[in-house]
């Protein structure tokens, strides 16, 4: 198993998710909101607030799958994530050591 | 040290605190709000709102702790967090290079 | 590369981010609000809200980077982040098996 984390524009999800939910096998995901703080060098405020505050808000997708769906996710993210300007985001693939669909447990409680 | 990483369902934490709070030696907890959107062929819909979102309020856990600890962890985790209903959640556990306890260090600013 | 995850002080946050933009090729970094939850046997609560929750505001860094800026990142992280008290938060370094710059590459839509 691997995590797929992305941070992306938030006006990419509605897209990003329907070519993820569109795709067989799809795995799920959990989104959050955060902001960005991009290298500065590669900076280029867009608007006063931007160059005041350096930020910018972000969407982080993550997404726990098997091995042999991570290339064709990574590749279904970065086609709709990108836009070929600074701020677009990045993505990163994670090693996992264990994961566990909570629901098909069958674990008794420790509380007795 | 490993990482433990959790979403689970929102009325589930103050249980699953307090069944941690109780475990010798636990390491202590980062929990933030996410949303959760489980793989389309396991979707069953529970209300409206949800239906047309697709999108499920999830609190994400993070737990960073040594190795002999994550198997009781998870146990605990699961045991509470599992309905046996989708929405339940995951969990996944991620290598960690290397940890610091921040107010353990004693390093020198590189600004002066 | 490596992913640099921590939690720290809200209040610290400011000088952190001057401190690694200053850093020559600094890589960018993400900022998220969470919720810090000690370990029982080291929590000293500091106000009554605080003692009711037990959780306390923190902020998560996130951090991608080549492996040869992991140690000057995580030196300025600590030296900025460190109070020496209970609630200083944590940071960790987790392998990263792919990392993609999404603005930098072309791949075609697989929606055509």
């Amino acid at each position: 198993m691997k995590e797929i984390r992305a941070i992306i524009r938030p006006n990419k999800l509605p897209r990003l998710r329907a070519a993820l939910r569109e795709m067989p096998g799809f795995p799920g995901m959990t989104v959050s909101k955060v902001e960005g703080f991009g290298a500065p060098s590669e900076h280029a405020p867009h608007n006063i607030r931007e160059e005041l505050t350096d930020y910018s808000a972000k969407v982080r997708i993550e997404i726990i799958t098997p091995d042999d769906k991570v290339d064709e996710i990574v590749r279904r993210i970065v086609s709709i994530a990108c836009t070929g300007q600074t701020g677009d985001g990045l993505l990163w693939v994670v090693p996992v050591d264990r994961a566990v669909f909570i629901n098909k447990t069958t674990v008794g409680s420790p509380q007795g």
